[in-house]
């Protein structure tokens, strides 16, 4: 299945010297507390309201409706790639997430430390959440023991706590390995070739790989195995400047974040992760980028820890921060996120999210204030995040017109 | 890749009595002016509100969110036919706006003349702009000694202005010619049969053509040559009737819009221009067609020509000619555009445009006047333009129940 709406916007892109802001409030979405509204409802919002009274509101649908995007497929969406046809493998992921620069081939995996029992059955899947220098002894401990297959490369890299990250790189690569994490407790991690992954070198090679690293933490109490996960390769895709003509630049602070960018060559010239450093690094990036995605991450990790009141407060740090963004006057700026996480649910959700654009030609209504009980009676209506950028290349002329 | 949804709903579709009448205002939609709204909120429309106080309101999207549409797209969306699969080359589209009765087969390119230096290269791509009996009276000597190649039929027409119109009949002939208008002054025209295009015998023919009209017009001073673009062939798509089982009219006064409605095999019965000629030549049309489609151009020429007070102007006309039309009692009578046209851009845009649907299972709300922003609360919601005749043909009976 070919992508035929996508193709035919970045037929239509042209470059102009036009600025567009992307700025992701993470995880912005809220569901209605008890009554006493949403976060964005809830939190004091100056300059969003003054902005707002000249902007047009919308909800963005991430991926599909009821569909609740993690991080990757939520910006993907954002950036103009319908997140159905631009898919990732969660190893490729979370390569990206420790900055590893991955390449062409190479093959990645998610690796979570677990402890198995004496029968060798999986007790618990995470190691007891070890800390993350326990995490970098143990990694460090099978890097210093391991045998390398030959001709591979091998890079084990810590992300935090219990999670690390696998890459192998090498000629004959391929990512038809299975899943090792059994996904329960009780029984043993599952066999990386097996059944229909059994065609895969790569899977066997994996195979050989997991025996050692066994045998390496045999005497570890907690992080004595390590369950594997989403071994994928890099797709190779168009680049967000060649798909849409841009010069883009990325102001963001958390290594997933930078990683999603980079994955659309889209090159990281700041890694502020406040919104004051967020708002002042974006206005800079703004002089000589015709894009900027600016990420503020707090939103999204106030909701997880489901915590109302702090995720309305780091609202009110952007708001605060707000004006120097502006001072930047890019012609257009987006204010929306990659996914809604109420407070409530302590996770990402399927909810739509707020939106704001502020762009030239608009028709309004005009409205008081940016919340989800506004943005769904403003003038861009619902639509699915991949009509974001669209939208933003109509407004700063930077699309031609389709046909006669 | 397939149009499932479009041939589904073909497939539904069945033929009865009941009238459908879609009045087109031509870039209908606008943006806000400096907040004195839109044209529509501006202009006093009291048969239109008496209309919208009975009717459903909702805006529609021509192809796709931020897609500016040309006219082609625009209406073959209003036709019910997904603008992105059903698409026709500029030549047909001219070929058609010049009433030239294009069949399977022919091949037709646009003609714009241009003035060459005296090294070859491109000083003006439109010739001055020369006025249209120019054009007639350079395209007259071209024909007079043009000597045409072996079996091949050629077909010159003025357009206006400095475009003209190139239809090539015969045997075996292709589209593969290349556009030589090299987008730019200051180099000469491009090849018609270069590289991509070097397998096409057609492409060879005409650059046989175009030295021959070199010559022809080397003693002119501004029109001294033609540049040509997007050479094409009649697509062979299912017409309107057999698409939709009706009984289709059209009633309109621009070359362009009888050209479309022809394209899809819809006579045209009446051509007036202006509001009133409209209203009744529908009225009339609908007394023996199941379908009439009535198109008024002024809302879009004014939008262009940046005129608001023109264009608030002719929506007032078309609402003080409404009336002959409602005596016709069409059991569904949609009232839109083809695009939005404001006159803050002076040029078509990507804006979703307002939509009235008279019709006789309505739900509510019903709104007070018809505008961009209460079409964006009506019932109909934002839908794509292809979605209004599968609309209309169920508000009339036309579309039979899918599955049991």
């Amino acid at each position: 299945m070919e992508d035929i709406y996508g193709n035919l916007l970045s037929e239509q892109a042209i470059a102009n010297e036009k600025r567009i802001c992307l700025l992701v409030l993470d995880g912005l979405g809220d569901v209605d507390n008890s009554g006493k509204g949403t976060a964005l409802e809830i939190a004091k919002t100056p300059n969003f309201d003054a902005l707002t009274k000249k902007s047009a509101l919308g909800e963005s649908i991430p991926v599909a409706r009821g569909i609740t995007p993690g991080s990757g497929p939520g910006h993907i969406g954002l950036f103009g790639y319908d997140p159905i046809f631009y898919q990732i493998g969660r190893g490729v992921l979370s390569a990206l997430g420790v900055e590893f620069e991955i390449k062409q081939g190479d093959v990645a995996a998610r690796l979570n430390f677990c402890t198995l029992d004496e029968n060798g059955n999986v007790v618990d899947r995470r190691a007891g959440r070890i800390p993350t220098d326990e995490n970098e002894r143990v990694l460090q401990k099978i890097k210093d023991n391991i045998k390398k297959p030959e001709g591979i490369d091998m890079h084990l890299m810590t992300e935090s706590e219990h999670r690390a990250v696998l890459v192998l790189r090498g000629k004959g690569l391929d990512d038809n390995v299975g899943d090792t994490d059994p996904q329960q407790t009780g029984i043993p991690p599952l066999d990386p070739a097996r059944d229909e992954h059994a065609s895969s070198k790569t899977a066997k090679m994996v195979n050989g790989l997991l025996d050692q690293i066994k045998d390496i933490l045999r005497d570890e109490k907690q992080a004595n195995f390590i369950l594997t996960r989403g071994f994928a390769q890099l797709p190779s895709w168009p680049s967000f400047a060649e798909r849409w003509k841009l010069k883009p630049a990325a102001v963001a602070g958390y290594p997933m974040y930078r990683g999603v960018a980079r994955l659309f060559g889209m090159p990281v010239v700041a890694t502020p992760t406040e919104a004051k450093g967020i708002c002042e690094e974006a206005a800079k990036a703004l002089k000589d980028h015709t894009f900027v995605f600016a990420h503020f991450k707090y939103t999204d990790k106030t909701g997880e820890d489901g915590d109302l009141d702090a995720k309305v407060k780091r609202i009110e740090e952007m708001d605060a921060a707000l004006p120097a963004l502006l001072e930047a006057k890019p012609d257009v700026l987006i204010i929306t996120g990659d996914h809604s996480t109420p407070p409530a649910l302590k996770a990402h959700s399927w909810h739509a999210v707020p939106m704001l654009m502020q762009a030239p030609y608009l028709r309004g209504p005009f409205l008081d204030r940016f919340h989800e009980k506004t943005c769904i009676q403003g003038e861009l209506g619902t639509i699915t995040a991949k009509e974001i950028i669209p939208l933003a290349l109509a407004h700063s002329d930077k699309l031609q017109k389709f046909g006669a």
